[in-house]
């Protein structure tokens, strides 16, 4: 499959213009678009533009309030509940993080809990706001159900993804920005579009057994909890996406469980749905709320250098740090451009085409 | 190998005792009982009563103070750092627990890191104090490092635990307790017991290859992150080992990565210590800091009643919800009593002879 690289610069351009089309504010339009493609900056290809389409589609199902008026339902100084007015998460995430941040200002920690929104992108982007101010970052969300709890064979559980951002001094900061499954969806496309099969313990069948077939969730098969299988912690994996659920979803007053609503556009919402949108939730704690920030970040540096200077296991180099990968592709990135398929290129032409926006 | 059963209440006695001829006050005697007794409770055998005379063994290897003066460092109004004073885990842990309850009850949430602890039993116990007051508890520790990150084989991480506990209505609390290990150390130690071998995923050999030798840690080997290898998303496991590891210390001043001092007392301690003995992490959340308790009750049986009655894999009865095995082992073991192996009960006996408290 062919591929072309295009500047960061061209993308932006590109996307800010689309979202201003469908009626995002200007200041909206922007804070969209840098939240969308800090995903291809960082690596994380299926969260980034190749998905500007789809939220287009779902603003065009009239499931997404390009103009939405984000509000605190309630509060204490510590926490609020907030209703992302049926707005792109892209939009609400940010701003959620903002009051997260003031709150810990304020009082040390602040903790956030979002309702009636819709997907924001890449966890990291959102928890890494954080750093700048000396405070560590979490950011969790809930998703349309994919994966299916130990021992189950329905899909209840999104992959329901953590991100824990945290500062260090002459260190890069430490970032860790996982699904709580074995293997994101992101990666499952990629087999399914190179025709390749999936490792056991990444996705299971109808029937609950592990299946090399990529494509088995389209035949009533699920993704599979971070461990893979019982033996070997499945039910970690299922406790965590569902401690997710329940602080972006119950905390908040979101749907739930297999009443998450669906990203594609197509898909029929669920029945009976005991909630308004998607959930998420945040968290900034102050680090100078525990200790003064620079003593912390001087032993954040000599954590992340003991760990890094590791013994390896024969044949690989060196043990990574949480967010290494993703910063090193987005060093590259920034500097050479953002790779995309043929597919992804035709899409947004197709989309550029429609809005009288040229890519 | 022989199985005796004991009531709780023996077991209490006993415990209690002991606790106090090595110079716990009435109340911390008591306390640490009820924590260390939990885990008998609640079927996580490794963790219980098997563990007494090694933390007396830490006792008279001056590694533990029986008469702490827990106090505050440092404090904003929704965190506090706290320095345990080298007590026993099992005393310092519930005190900052309810520092981080306290503080909920105030600002919304609470948040407290511990440096200079101990051991502190089961997760579960500390997270699990805070549903008598609608409040979602979380806790984590850090430990003794016997986990080599994704391409290490250097032991650099604890099995550190997470715990989440959220309260119900009319349904039993939702309590995710698990080590960021595929294993918790017990079930390597269950194995070695009987003499069999361990699963792929489970434990590398000293160079990092997957071994079913249960027995390999004694070798240079390592307990493997949830995910077992990179293919599986061990990565994952690490990060989430890493997060408890910079909560509980890096944000407290406690000791950190492979300088985590030891549980079994005739470990020399390790060298250049970064921070001051164990960390711990306690975090406290009132859910009407989110929406009216009430309410959240209601959507969390509605959670679990879902999750619960979900179609399963042929072959499994049900779908479990994190804590359910827990809670049925606490149930059964109050009503018939907590069976402990002859080589735990000669242990306690050996420990009783030394103290004249008969079992």
């Amino acid at each position: 499959m062919s591929i072309q690289i295009f500047s960061y610069e061209q993308l932006y351009r590109f996307t800010e213009a689309v979202f201003t089309k469908i009626g995002c504010s200007g200041e909206d339009a922007k804070g969209a678009t840098e939240v969308l493609l800090s995903a291809d900056l960082r690596g994380v290809d299926s969260h980034g533009i190749a998905r500007l389409s789809g939220y287009v589609r779902l603003w065009e199902a009239k499931r997404v309030n390009a103009a939405p008026a984000v509000r605190i339902l309630h509060e204490t100084p510590s926490t609020a509940t907030v209703d992302g007015d049926e707005g792109l998460g892209l939009v609400v995430a940010p701003k959620a993080m903002k009051i997260a941040m003031d709150k810990a200002a304020q009082v040390g920690t602040g903790w956030v809990s979002v309702q009636n929104s819709n997907h924001f992108g890449i966890a990291g982007y959102h928890a890494m706001m954080a750093l700048q101010q000396d405070m560590i970052g979490i950011c969790m969300t809930n998703a349309s159900p994919l994966v299916a709890p130990t021992f189950s064979t329905e899909r209840l559980l999104g992959t329901n993804p953590i991100c824990v951002a945290v500062p260090a001094g002459s260190q890069p900061p430490f970032v860790a920005d996982l699904a709580t499954t074995t293997a994101a969806n992101g990666k499952l496309e990629i087999l399914q579009r190179k025709g390749e099969e999936a490792p056991g313990g990444w996705i299971q069948d109808k029937d609950g057994k592990s299946t090399p077939d990529a494509h088995a969730l389209k035949n009533g098969g699920a993704l599979l909890p971070l461990g893979g299988d019982r033996e070997h912690g499945s039910h970690k994996g299922y406790a965590l996406g569902a401690v997710v659920d329940i602080f972006s979803a119950l905390l908040s007053g979101a749907n739930y469980g297999p009443w998450v609503p669906p990203f594609p556009a197509y898909v029929p919402m669920p029945q009976n749905m005991p909630g308004k949108g998607i959930g998420h939730f945040f968290g900034a704690m102050r680090i100078d709320a525990f200790r003064p920030a620079e003593d912390f970040k001087r032993h954040m540096d000599a954590w992340i250098e003991r760990f890094r200077s590791a013994k390896t296991i024969p044949g690989f180099d060196r043990v990574l740090i949480p967010g290494d990968p993703e910063r090193e592709i987005e060093e590259q990135r920034r500097k050479d451009g953002v790779p995309l398929h043929e597919a992804v290129i035709e899409d947004l032409q197709a989309l550029g085409a429609k809005f009288s926006v040229p890519l």
